[in-house]
């Protein structure tokens, strides 16, 4: 699935509430998320594992749909097969960078 | 572009990195994206806000390819056209559910 098209299906899901919750709040369950994340890389589940993964991408996309960002474009834009800092197909930025 | 694509495409770029930098520091860069996002959100550049945004796509692609999860895969299999906890195609959870 393209990311465009998560986003707009993030967007029949959820707008109604994202939009109502607005940018902030829907930020920090971005970070609640994030933070559950974190949590599920110490376990062994890969289920699990996949279940966070899959939720940060959600509210990520929510809070675009929420500040009217098109994330497909926004991240071709920044990556297009090459590092943006150093413009080499595979990364030769100093290690510290990135 | 596919969400696997991107994916692809951060591992030709930067695998040699992020693996060698290992899931922990590479889970702490997302975090410190997902901080320059919250700021970018207070912020009226569009093209700034885009910019965040890409960078923490990247980074959970980059961690995604760090521990071998498939991010397409899973968010797919989480949210598939209706929401995964009241099984609704347009939300209706009590609100603080999302």
């Amino acid at each position: 699935m393209h990311i465009r098209e998560f986003q707009s299906m993030m967007r029949r899901i959820y707008f109604h509430r994202d939009s109502e919750r607005g940018k902030d709040a829907t930020y920090n369950w971005l970070l609640d998320e994030a933070e559950e994340l974190r949590e599920a890389l110490k376990e062994q589940n890969v289920r699990g594992l996949e279940d966070e993964f899959a939720d940060v991408l959600a509210w990520l996309a929510s809070l675009a749909n929420v500040v009217n960002i098109d994330l497909e474009k926004a991240a071709l834009t920044k990556y297009n097969n090459i590092c943006p800092k150093c413009q080499k197909a595979r990364c030769e930025c100093p290690f510290e960078q990135r």
